[in-house]
């Protein structure tokens, strides 16, 4: 690498534009940049401007801070306030109407070719708008005829980082966590800086920095012991427009505070916690809140002292009201100690068993965040039946993007065209166009605060994500938070043509690649939305009964004759029946539950027949050949390429898709191998199985 | 406890005997010891005699160094070398004929009533001696009849301690290494001392003080970065006639040496081979040699410089030779990367396809240690071809006392019953009566070396074995290598009158559990020989298929119809052709081979019926059923004696045992599902499947 830095700086590392026309045309506008403002997020979008210009132009552009020469109207980027006359100069009323708090308008001015104005209401939306016109000319957009007004759909656009203080990252695949090392916080600011900017050039503004399990070390982050270095690095964010979040251990009162109780209603509990929020404001006065993992898989939570969530949830979001803060609580609650006999419990039911009779008991500044299915993040779940269900809470959607479940960063899958599926789920909990994009939006129960936490995929690797092609996964979460109207496949054609090569060929191909490689990875593991089939503890690999008999409520319960879960109302589990009618009615039925989802709401026989003709069992054989076939192709497809991507990249990617293929073999034998021995139906192609 | 000591001194607990007539009887004899000689073993064999005598009887013996005065017989108990002239008096020369190098001989002089004469050829026997007169009298024997002429049947009576220098024991279950210490050998000498006395009690004579795996800091352990407190170590243990013994890695001539090379057959590594042991014996005079796990489950050896096991084992022969050290060298080698769709690969044949070739070819102090079954210590094994195979090579057998696949010191499980079978095997290598315990005792093919070695169950716990009960699995370890002729029952009992309770029916119910433990164990386990049913990597629990898709060569291929392993000569894949033609040909067919380990040897069909009238899978369940309810029946047991066990042991133990029946549990119904949902055949009797 030919650069300062040892780590890439995906989609902002700025090649020279090699399309001369198109430079020249740019260049009259990109060579004067006016900072109306002196501001800190004025500044920060300057200096993107600047970095970005120079590189991808070739020069650097004059920054003046003064405003024009008298009247004459000159080429160049404006920046400012559109409260500033300047500004409003160039941009109507009621293009300032459109705009909310964190969006921007980007207008080149008509009567003035060459110049370009670059405005928001308030500082963080300069910093998009610089970053959304960088995109723009690294897509070779016509800069005389930008018109853009751009608000972000949903409010929080959070990042979960599950690092832990020893410098491990939980479920990470992509090297140490960048912001612990030997239980000290990073001082390695430039690297923090360089993130920072990757984040917010796709508009995330919020960052937990800290596993949502909360021990040892990691349990004081919220006392002065770390509280003054976390101060720097909520420096760094905030010039980029991203709070800091920390992850905290419910019973903090008892570690820290000494006190004999966390119990939520305990005066000393309430006020231990008030006198802590204090003193984190002190030092981080845009603290953006907690995250709380309660009750949950053997963490301390409300439960423990004869309280219950709302309690728990509210005591904390009292503390942090006076600064604005909120408490982020997460829905991931069931009994992860069921007797693997019990047929009658449903770890599936758990979160809306739970959860659904305390909504609307939740202070105004809790949000709930809820996994996007009722599992945990498998690679096929239906969507969660609290979307739809809670109508007077707060709520989060919390989607994975590091690939525990998927891959691992290993396997490529590209998870934006599963993310997508569930955004476009219709809960019709107000009738049809329910759908769940419109509950995290914010818009159909109008909450206060809503949107997206994605569990990060982020390491100290030079690429950040492990597998480079998962940047694209990082990248399409930041796109569909700020904006779930984009398609995947838009998605990954900017993220390729701004991070990897903007060949043609090379970018359908590996468009191409991305849109199938969620599918691929399907086909070859667990079919029929069943899940769970993965390596206990680990997650990568085929163990078919690794949690088969296990205490996590993780079944398939599959004999010689039938496998799945019947989840139904009128014979089943009754998990069906936790969504709205529309829904109830159409998972209760296996005539009309999506076949992607059958064995997670019934139990099938192998020979009963599917849409395609195909019987289950030859189903799933076909899958799983087709699945394995298919993860060569890509490899395949990326050999093609080859002399489109940069040597490095495309011998690190070479060496994933290489244990990628013996995954999806292994996958295929051991499910194939499984299931004929299980059942004693051969393949009726004959293929081999053993 | 009520000793100065925070752990158990096991059997050498000594409780004031309760007998009064028997201690007065007693207290005749053992008032004097009177110690012929002045060497540091018949100090040792005083200072124990004295130990014991003042507990066990409640006063402390006088002890003088000089002879008896005068002519005038009187009573005590007399320690001396056999060539001293005051022993010699009550010593024939037919009896000194029959001592042995470490025997001993113990006599009560008739012509002189209350004198008891310990004698040996040298040194170490008396120490034995001591310890044999104290469990005499633990055992209320009549001292006035004693006569007894002893000598340990094996030359090597050795344990392997699988510990890290980090603290942490290798599949131990009794708590932390008592040798290491946070990369430090350990300065706890008492506790160190405590443990020699124990293991000479029972006639152990070496012991591998660190874990077969060498890595990290342990490849140091042969420098003087810690032959300076290994010597000190070895102090202690030499009081009691142990030696201590070092594993190696094959490749320290490159990590230590900064050689280029390990090659066996080169110069330098030779040189430095000899140089590293001439070091060793500066700081040890005694050392006993080196133990090698090498080209065994990633550990480098011999083959890495295309050299085979002798070469290896030789040349480190050579550089210890001039010292008397040995080399003891594993035979646990097999492929532990196979591929599960590979049903050519045996892993059962990899030891003797190594090793059988290299028969006659291993130096003289060289000692080939093999594992007493083909795979690793399942709880049913067929014994090693070696055994009876290896024919001009000595040997010692490799026992597992920790409980890594035989319930980890939760469940009770004691191993004697097992290792009597084992030893009682005939391999008809030179006909009949050529059984195992011939083979390591060295008669069958008069070999220099040979003996057992143990890997050792004993930790920091202050019952040193996590379970009390488990004890008795280190004593009989001891027992059964000084002298194979011992019975498992009788074992039992003495282990338990000298360590627990000397109350009849006590001692009866004890004796009972134990010697029905191992068979209760292996029915709710995994059935007819088949092994490996266990949890991945942690050895404890059911996973019926946890190995079966793994590399590890370790496979059930349970199917619809029929499950196990054929390994016969006709149709399989010839393991049992490694035996000599007597078992080769019983173990062939599925008629003669012993029901116990059909599915080791056979592929065979679930209705296939038994000796008892049942067919295999009624087998499988009725085995699992009644295991799960005779582990219910050992608690029931330990209940009736509640009076008799002191408390603490009482709590200890009863709660292992609630532990224990929960396992079994697990066990039963996790195979038992396994197989009915595997099997759609339902259990006759109509108990619960799930």
């Amino acid at each position: 690498m030919d650069k300062e830095v040892d780590y890439s700086l995906c989609w902002l590392e700025y090649s020279k534009i090699d399309d001369e026309p198109y430079r020249e045309k740019l260049s009259k506008v990109v060579k004067n940049i006016i900072a109306v403002g002196q501001d800190k997020f004025t500044q920060t979008a300057v200096e993107e401007l600047k970095t970005a210009v120079t590189s991808l132009v070739g020069f650097e552009p004059e920054v003046s801070k003064e405003a024009l020469c008298g009247d004459n109207p000159i080429s160049g980027i404006i920046v400012g306030n559109v409260t500033d006359a300047l500004i409003m100069k160039y941009i109507s009323d009621d293009e300032i109407q459109k705009l909310d708090e964190e969006g921007y308008v980007i207008k080149s001015v008509k009567e003035n070719p060459g110049l370009v104005v670059i405005g928001s209401k308030n500082g963080h939306g300069l910093v998009y708008g610089a970053f959304s016109f960088i995109k723009h000319i690294q897509l070779k957009r016509d800069v005389e005829e930008v018109h853009i007004i751009d608000n972000p759909k949903c409010k929080l656009r959070l990042l979960n980082h599950w690092d832990n203080m020893d410098g491990t990252v939980e479920r990470g695949y992509a090297g140490r966590s960048i912001f612990f090392c030997d239980n000290k916080v990073t001082n390695s600011l430039g690297r923090i800086k360089d993130y920072a900017r990757l984040l917010s050039s796709i508009g995330i503004n919020g960052v937990v920095i800290n596993n949502v399990n909360v021990n040892k070390n990691a349990i004081w982050l919220i006392t002065p012991k770390y509280l003054g270095d976390l101060a720097k690095l909520a420096d760094v964010f905030r010039q980029y427009g991203i709070k800091i979040y920390l992850s905290i251990n419910f019973a903090s009162p008892i570690y820290i505070g000494k006190l004999k109780t966390a119990d939520p209603l305990d005066e000393d509990v309430i006020k231990w916690w008030k006198e802590t929020a204090k003193t984190i404001y002190e030092y981080i006065p845009d603290f953006g809140g907690f995250l709380v993992k309660a009750d949950s898989e053997f963490n301390p939570g409300p439960y423990k002292f004869g309280r219950d969530h709302a309690d728990g949830a509210n005591m904390l979001a009292e503390a942090l009201a006076p600064y604005g803060g909120i408490v982020i609580w997460r829905c991931f609650v069931y009994n992860c100690t069921q007797d693997w006999r019990d047929t009658k419990t449903d770890r599936a039911k758990a979160a809306y068993d739970i959860f659904k009779p305390l909504d609307g008991k939740f202070a105004e500044n809790v949000v709930l965040q809820v996994k996007y299915g009722p599992m945990d993040f498998q690679v096929r779940e239906p969507v969660s039946p609290l979307f739809g269900g809670l109508e007077r809470t707060n709520q989060l959607i919390e989607l994975q993007i590091t690939q525990e479940y998927t891959g691992q960063q290993i396997d490529l899958c590209y998870l934006a065209t599963m993310w997508k599926e569930v955004l476009e789920f219709d809960t019709y909990a107000k009738g049809p166009e329910s759908k769940v994009k419109y509950v995290v939006d914010g818009t159909l129960f109008n909450n206060k605060y809503s949107g997206f936490a994605g569990v990060s995929n982020v390491g100290s690797d030079k690429n950040w994500t492990g597998h480079w092609l998962a940047q694209a996964n990082l990248y399409a979460f930041g796109m569909l938070a700020w904006d779930h109207s984009f398609t995947p496949e838009e998605i990954a054609r900017e993220w390729c043509v701004r991070a990897l090569t903007n060949d043609p060929f090379a970018v359908e191909t590996i468009v191409s690649m991305l849109m199938r490689s969620w599918r691929v990875y399907e086909k070859y593991t667990a079919p029929l939305g069943i899940g769970w089939m993965v390596t206990p503890h680990t997650h990568y690999g085929p163990s078919v009964d690794g949690y088969e008999y296990s205490k996590w409520g993780t079944y398939h319960r599959a004999d010689t004759k039938a496998i799945g879960i019947d989840r139904s109302v009128k014979s089943g589990t009754g998990f069906a029946g936790q969504y709205h009618r529309e829904n109830a009615a159409m998972f209760e039925s296996m005539e009309t539950c999506p076949e992607e989802l059958l064995l997670f709401f019934h139990r099938v026989p192998y020979d009963y027949v599917l849409k395609s003709g195909e019987t289950l069992i030859q189903h799933i054989y076909n899958t799983h050949f087709e699945g394995a076939e298919e993860a060569e192709k890509l490899k395949e497809d990326w050999v093609k390429i080859k002399d489109y991507i940069r040597k490095d990249i495309y011998e690190d990617v070479l060496e994933r898709f290489n244990r990628q293929i013996e995954n999806a073999k292994e996958w295929r034998d051991v499910v194939n191998s499984y299931f004929y021995r299980k059942t004693g139906i051969p393949d009726k192609y004959g293929r081999k199985i053993y």
